[in-house]
């Protein structure tokens, strides 16, 4: 059986990041706005134009969703478009991953992500939850992240090549979670790697281009794989506007360079401020910061007062995510109220 | 096995409706713009207002979610939000809601929307194709459409009720795809009624509120059944503008009951025109009409090259779908192409 986060005694929700009406009811008399740092989303999503109507009223056609596969495989590095299936959000894609492989033992890496587990128990796997690569023998589906939420931890290209060769001997499938390598270093991404055929990754539109709503996520695979996916999804799975938002998106190459620049100093501003503040253990990506420390619960409370929320894990008292502030009045709030929740301790 | 419509000698493409850019390549010489009359979309959308950047940006909180259930389970009469499954359309649900069932025999009440077959294979039922409800046994999984589409067959309430209690013998589960029951006659829907058990119903919003591009449709279903789907579908499946255009949408009772007679009284235009060019044998919803001819398939090339898609069927080469043209201009291209072809003849 997969523990589930709602078992282990958690009676708060917000096992998920981003639910801001929830964190109104938790913290009622917080000031408004509230801040919300509880998610690894860029804060400055990519701007929107207008749309025309006929992107919402009609259904998406075969060449705009083409349009948007072909600039996702040349922005991520997929071999060709044959290698890209699009999808609303990778969420959903997950547990039709995870029916690829045939029901059988699944190893996750942890931690990680909440939502490996739910989605390969879905599809008839049993879990065993391993903390490194050397653990894993001889499973049929391995679900990891790279780099690791929440802690950042970055797996080398080449150690996962070879866990997926040593997979192939046993007919097993590594499915790698590249929802944040958009803000990684160079070099670390399966996505040219996929060919090999048991190797599939998911990459995450929403996250780094800031626009979760809109619901768009990929996942590249050798090509049949990929077709297997399109079937499970069937027609007009993604929205209109999350292709024609999508496509322009991901070609915007100055944006993206931009982009990756302002979020690195962000996160450089946040390790700053954190550690001024007394939280010295700061690991993640540039998109979050993970702290350790045994005040955690405390300091979950104190910012939430101040009208600021952060992720907590049900699982793991002392850690707290930190995501991005959007702006200038944001990081000062934040700053604020680190520091009195510094001179209360 | 399920027969593919692409396995019957059917070269050309266009399965679906909807597809302009490969009515293009079909007829490159024909005048734009090119007039979509092969979908069963109401042609004059619901009007959208400007949406907050939020509602891209962030990640769709649970309170905008239950609003648009909650708003759902009043309109389309379920007994209460707790009945209710939002999703990117009804199409991504097929194969999850075939999951329901155990994999045995699936029931499809033929001539239908050919994804039933497809997304009860999906889950690994044999499918059996029947012509009317008699001929359904002990299916362990019906899948019919209400009204059926494309030849507006409206099954009664009752005949329904009394099939889902002989399945229910079996353990069997009634899927009932309600995609056009905004325009049908009131009390066919059984939307009240899926505290049954095992009775499903899918309600689609782009068909009626003219949104396809939205991707935005419902399952409505027992409790423990719906809360099933949504652990299938996965958090966050439904993109932030559907769950706030759908529930303003859905809360508009003025302009759907203006959309209602709008679309009786197109159809009834149509239905005048169609006869008028010789096409008697005229079936359909409100929302499209269906004709049968022996010159099908040379009225579907007249009409192509006078830039009119309409929707062809690969197994019923005597069938014509026209969905409703969306203004005056439409129409009159419409007439003169009909009336062109009639005088060919």
């Amino acid at each position: 059986m997969v523990s589930s986060a709602s078992s282990a005694g958690w009676d708060e929700p917000l096992l998920h990041g981003g639910d801001l009406a929830e964190a109104r009811r938790l913290f009622p008399d917080a000031p408004e706005p509230f801040i919300d740092l509880s998610t690894g989303i860029n804060p400055n999503p990519y701007p929107l134009s207008r749309l025309p109507v006929g992107v919402f009223a009609r259904l998406p056609d075969a060449d705009t969703l083409a349009a948007l596969t072909a600039i996702a495989a040349q922005v991520y590095g997929a071999p060709s478009s044959a290698h890209v299936v699009a999808a609303p959000g990778t969420q959903i894609l997950l547990p039709l991953v995870a029916t690829l492989a045939p029901p059988g033992q699944a190893a996750v890496l942890t931690p990680s992500y909440g939502e490996f587990s739910r989605a390969a128990a879905l599809a008839g796997h049993s879990i065993t939850s391993v903390h490194d690569l050397a653990a894993i023998r001889a499973a049929r589906l391995v679900f990891l992240a790279n780099p690791n939420n929440p802690d950042g931890r970055l797996f080398s290209r080449n150690d996962l090549i070879s866990l997926a060769e040593n997979l192939r001997a046993h007919h097993g499938l590594l499915v790698v979670d590249e929802a944040f390598m958009d803000v990684a270093p160079a070099g670390a991404s399966l996505a040219a790697d996929v060919s090999a055929g048991n190797i599939v990754v998911l990459r995450s539109f929403g996250k780094f281009f800031g626009l979760a709503g809109l619901r768009l996520g990929f996942a590249l695979a050798a090509p049949e794989m990929a077709a297997r996916l399109t079937t499970m999804l069937g027609p007009w799975a993604v929205s209109g506007p999350a292709i024609v938002i999508g496509a322009k998106a991901l070609a915007d190459a100055a944006w993206i360079k931009k982009a990756r620049r302002r979020l690195e100093d962000s996160a450089g501003k946040l390790d700053a401020i954190l550690t001024k503040s007394g939280l010295n253990i700061v690991v993640g990506t540039n998109l979050f910061r993970l702290v350790r420390t045994d005040a955690a619960s405390e300091l979950f409370h104190h910012l939430g007062c101040a009208g600021i929320l952060v992720r907590r894990f049900p699982e793991h008292a002392n850690w707290l995510r930190f995501g991005l502030p959007a702006n200038e009045k944001a990081w000062r709030r934040l700053q604020i109220a680190l520091a009195a929740f510094q001179r209360s301790g």
